[in-house]
């Protein structure tokens, strides 16, 4: 892999997370890179941690994502620990990957005393190569599990990420102050259901492992479910949610309790920044792009409408030229295969209308849309028939930094 | 649109194509693009004429495929001329665009002596924009019909495209000798259902229309609708088919009809032609691949899988890269959400095994592989279970030029 220059898109820095009672990380080197960086990244939590998962849909996942939702099913949400490495998928590899990752998890979870079982695994890199797990044992003899270094943290899983991506909130339940931070990587494979992408959150809060789930599930299909890079769905993507339950507040049996509602607002803040994060870290992306879909005949045809544009090529590369080329919009919605009614399509960049009523706008001009498609940000907004249906994706732009990066990954 | 240089993947030369009895063409130039360039075929079929059509799938469509799907029902399939323009779609216009179509084929019905009723109409170019249809009286002064010179009619309907496509093939009917013989343009924009590309094919048969839109409908399925450049699926896509009758076989009013089976062949030999050109010429290509899919539940369900990988950014920009990334190809078959059996996937690249049973090959050589990636011509076959179903498609690498092209295609 070669060193890349960080993405245009990128935040000025890394945020201040909040921290997270009970919560120790350890980063170390297996070396899975041949060159020298972190690709190890373990954590503990304390007893009584619960946890949910959702991964990836894609029919040929992986040994971690397997074990992961083994794991939990068998421990009904019960996760003491987390090894990730970056560098090797291990997916598509069989009964030797799956071996391959228990062998890991058991000698992780014995240095910092956590039964294998309560281990979740996550893994990112080249598909179709076993676990190398026997270059596990000695990193782990180098590291020490201490206070959580958030950006060290995000930077040890990254693989053709540019930059590390961190994302944190507080809120109260029922008058106790609770934390949220978590951590993400992804950059190409990013489509929704999932992205391709690995994201690990936690919070201090006490909630029940059923409720983390339903939690994490909804508030999933509004942030990594609503991104993509490329269309290309990873074997090996996770999104995991931990609560250490050291804030001590007053357990909570119903996902729809009024309490749950400053945290769940605050859940949904952290997930959307960090799958933004990662459309902002698209390979080879210069422009973040958000595409509305409105007068759908429901939400769910709406999101297949925006995710059509988001993927289309063709308005991909013209948003990479800062051509407003709606017309392309317009084939894309065509394409769709969803309920439309033509001769209300209208496409609008920000707030200037390119195309309105079937046809081109009357008031579209040209200068003022060049200036707007030179901006790093866009808002992309088409209405497509008389219904209710709405739906907000976010993509980027398909340049040709892209195909370098991507024609030359395993290299 | 830049002057482009000839892809490398272009057949050496334009084929000999047999004459069609009773055809004759025009071609001039209307001005739709600012540079000197023919723009506009016209060509005349003999009265007794039938034709069937297929069209794009886009629900957005446009003013031309709307004109020849009800002509060709109003008429039943009489059909004795045909206008193409390159330059403007004439698509998402509305009523205007309507109106500007069939003034142009009243025009230039009037010119060759047919009623506009009878005349076909095709469209490529910009979306968006009405078609200058006044452009196109002081085109026909200059034009004159004569026989038709397919290499000229077939440049002349030309966008992107970097080469003209023709295709040719003569059978006998009866024991009557009958030539067919087409013209095809397309290059970027090309899905399946339809491609993004024009076709217009004719014979010198005398074959019934609802048989000629059954032959067209069902080898249409093997040849335009197998291929995908960007999976964008365009707004005009058409493939038309006309028979003249001058070659006076009997009348055949069965599609089923044996005499046909050589008709049949044929007419697939030329369809299956044109389209694999149209792959060759696909923006910024440098490598032709056909994905073969073996072992799905059913064909529907391979051609599925098929095209998602086709369609995957990153298995064709691994491809470009010279790169059997095999891995790319289990995960976009993973991500075709269609029944497979994960510890039965094989992906072989020409006759060598990069992945079997589920895992990386043992007879995997990295060296044989990296000198079968550097070929033009690359045939990717995968096993996906136990099934009887299976699929044939063709796509093209995904390179820089494709971005270059695509991202400065209106200025």
């Amino acid at each position: 892999m070669k060193v890349e220059t960080v993405s245009p898109l990128a935040p000025a820095r890394f945020p201040n997370l909040p921290s997270i009672a009970g919560l120790e990380a350890a980063i170390g080197r297996a070396g899975f890179y041949k060159h020298e960086r972190p690709d190890l990244l373990l954590m503990r939590m304390p007893a009584g941690t619960r946890a949910a998962g959702v991964f990836t849909t894609n029919a040929v996942g992986s040994a971690p994502t397997d074990w992961c939702k083994k794991a939990l099913a068998a421990t009904r949400g019960a996760a003491r620990g987390l090894l990730v490495n970056a560098g090797c998928a291990n997916s598509f590899t069989g009964p030797a990957g799956d071996a391959a990752c228990k062998r890991a998890l058991e000698e992780a979870g014995s240095a910092i005393g956590v039964e294998a079982r309560e281990m979740m695994a996550a893994s990112t890199g080249v598909i179709g190569v076993v676990l190398d797990d026997a270059k596990i044992p000695p990193a782990l003899l180098q590291m020490r599990l201490g206070p959580v270094s958030w950006p060290e943290a995000a930077a040890a899983i990254m693989t053709t990420d540019t930059f590390p991506k961190g994302a944190g909130a507080s809120c109260t339940i029922d008058g106790v102050k609770v934390n949220i931070a978590g951590i993400a990587k992804g950059s190409g494979m990013i489509a929704p259901n999932m992205a391709t992408m690995l994201a690990f959150v936690f919070t201090d809060a006490a909630i029940s492992a059923p409720i983390l789930k339903t939690l994490l599930r909804q508030e999933t299909e509004t942030s990594f479910n609503a991104i993509t890079v490329d269309g290309d769905r990873s074997t090996n993507d996770c999104v995991l949610l931990f609560a250490t339950g050291q804030a001590r507040v007053p357990p909570i049996a119903d996902a729809k309790d009024d309490r749950l509602v400053g945290f769940r607002q605050a859940l949904s803040k952290v997930l959307a920044d960090l799958a933004i994060q990662i459309v902002r870290d698209g390979e080879g992306a210069t422009k973040l792009v958000a595409v509305n879909v409105e007068g759908a005949v429901n939400d769910v045809s709406a999101k297949a409408i925006a995710r059509t544009i988001c993927e289309s090529p063709l308005v991909k590369t013209a948003i990479a030229g800062e051509d407003a080329n709606w017309g392309r919009i317009v084939m894309a919605i065509g394409r769709a295969d969803q309920p439309v009614r033509k001769e209300m399509i209208a496409v609008r960049f920000g707030d200037l209308y390119a195309a309105r009523d079937g046809m081109v706008s009357a008031e579209y001009d040209e200068a003022a849309m060049s200036a707007y498609m030179k901006r790093a940000e866009l808002e992309i907004t088409v209405t497509v028939g008389p219904g209710a249906g709405k739906a907000r994706m976010y993509t980027c732009d398909l340049t040709k930094r892209y195909v370098e990066i991507n024609g030359d990954y395993r290299s």
